[in-house]
């Protein structure tokens, strides 16, 4: 599980919030950084948000100006002996290594060591996490998770991120960066993905996969809709739209059933743009899901919405880690 | 994680591992219930196996019957004092409820809560799980997972079980059966399975499937021929041999780059009939493993043979649940 200094950040970590706990610190920072916006805010442990706060990530050409604008933004509002850790979520966040790995999504590149920074920059302890991985967690703490053990948690946005839960903590996996169900490759010969091979399950079962498949069944569509919108048309039960839910859910279905044969979780939680679309995605998900599993997995693993909302997830997830993590 | 009186059995089965601990018992039997034999002997806490027995399968058409022969080789070979406690792998185990359900490959079907029955019968405390995930945890304590806390372990012989361990524990999942990698369904109108749906994994990369690939490739080929003697072809530079290990290959190493997506883990062992082929198998299998895997998790998981004897692991493994679960 990583390198020596890797548990030795982790230990020094432990020690501090060992410190802070036991004067009885109730407040945790959350930051998700997002390839439009960087969203921050307060969290007590009953997941109460405030204080938030929203950058423009273009704003920021590197990661050390973002790091002097977040400490500022914290301590503007709060003083830090209040603080009991910083959690951050971000894309490719390496929860060992606290760092940012090659983001597909910011304008710096390379891996930067965010975590140990924003640290050193408020003398708040910082934990950080992939973004999906950081809401799973929050719908473990907050959501419609509380009490489960075993569970997926499934992002449907522009991408398609996964956290996966297995009695009660998050699969960080042998070098941190465990969970990436957007990845598993259902079409080898595929649509070409933004990772560089073809046919990942993000390139399908996205908002931004599902939107690629409408296209493709209705070619007179503007190259700029959305999925609401094909939502919107699926709801005034357009052919082209409905056959897009259909052929989305065929491969979603199919590909959540698979993973049930990995961990068997208890439910599968769908979030993000493409799983606003209730019924029309989900009935269709779980008529295929239950018809390819595995007989011993029939009828013991829901389908089910976050308990989460759009605004607050993020925030709530990366103040998770803190929560989560505390001893 | 399973019902009240599952919960029950397992706290029962710790205070009387408990009170067998502080005396300073150390053998644990292992049992390994399979298709055609069933296996048994002694381990101490080195992994050293004593006092083997076999017996046919086939000679017990009830449960009940297979209990009380089991009861009788334990005792005359051991006092209860000695004893620890009664590891058994079996298939569909379910280690939640101690039970072999609808077992796809005995003459006896349903549910079966066959460690209740055991511990009734000795006297001794006893713990259950599919054979694949005690082999599992055989690997993890005698064998080349030693000190590792993320794998995945894969035999491949008439069946492709697996085991998956994260954390430094096995993942038993919400119900108690997580890890059935073979049932994976990596062709959605492929071979029909055993499990009454079509494509599974081990449709193809089981020992079973490796033969079913060469007598397409090689039609003349004996309908009884072995994955032994295809390799031994393959050995002689035959061309159809050759092409049945790279047909495997590339599904395996597809699937298993998959794998790595859910829990990143620092090696897969491969294990079983197919896998004694060697290098035959292992350099196809890590060349499409390679060519699949996400850029995030290139060169960071290997692919192994099993550090256990083929004739020692199932017995050790069983054996494991009882090292692995002594609190």
């Amino acid at each position: 599980m990583g390198t020596h200094s890797t548990r030795q950040r982790i230990v020094e970590y432990e020690q501090r919030m060992n410190d802070k706990s036991e004067v009885g610190i109730d407040l945790a920072v959350g930051i998700d950084i997002g390839g439009t916006s960087v969203k921050g805010g307060l969290v007590d442990r009953e997941g109460t948000v405030s204080n938030r706060f929203t950058l423009k990530t273009a704003d920021f050409d590197n990661p050390r100006s973002l790091v002097d604008e977040l400490a500022d933004r914290i301590f503007s509002n709060s003083d830090r002996s209040e603080l009991l850790g910083i959690g951050i979520g971000a894309p490719n966040g390496n929860f060992y290594r606290g760092s940012i790995e090659h983001p597909p999504n910011l304008a710096w590149k390379g891996v930067t060591p965010f975590a140990s920074w924003m640290a050193e920059a408020t003398g708040v302890p910082c934990l950080l996490t992939n973004d999906a991985n950081a809401a799973a967690l929050g719908e473990m703490l907050f959501g419609a998770a509380k009490g489960m053990s075993d569970f997926l948690f499934i992002t449907l946005g522009t991408g398609l991120g996964s956290g996966i839960v297995v009695g009660g903590e998050l699969v960080y996996g042998h070098d941190g960066t465990a969970g990436e169900i957007g990845h598993v490759i259902v079409e080898p010969e595929g649509r070409p993905c933004g990772c560089g091979r073809r046919g990942c399950l993000e390139q399908y079962a996205s908002a931004t996969g599902f939107v690629l498949t409408y296209r493709e069944l209705n070619p007179d569509a503007a190259p700029d809709i959305t999925s609401r919108e094909v939502s919107e048309r699926a709801q005034a039960r357009e052919q082209a739209a409905l056959e897009a839910f259909e052929q989305t859910a065929r491969i979603l279905g199919l590909t959540l059933a698979n993973s049930v044969a990995y961990t068997q979780p208890e439910a599968i939680f769908l979030f993000g743009g493409l799983a606003a679309a209730g019924d029309l995605l989900f009935e269709p998900v779980r008529t295929h899901f239950e018809a390819n599993l595995l007989n011993i997995y029939q009828g013991k693993t829901v389908i089910l919405p976050s308990g989460l909302s759009e605004s607050d997830a993020a925030i709530l997830g990366a103040a998770s880690l803190i929560w989560q993590n505390e001893s």
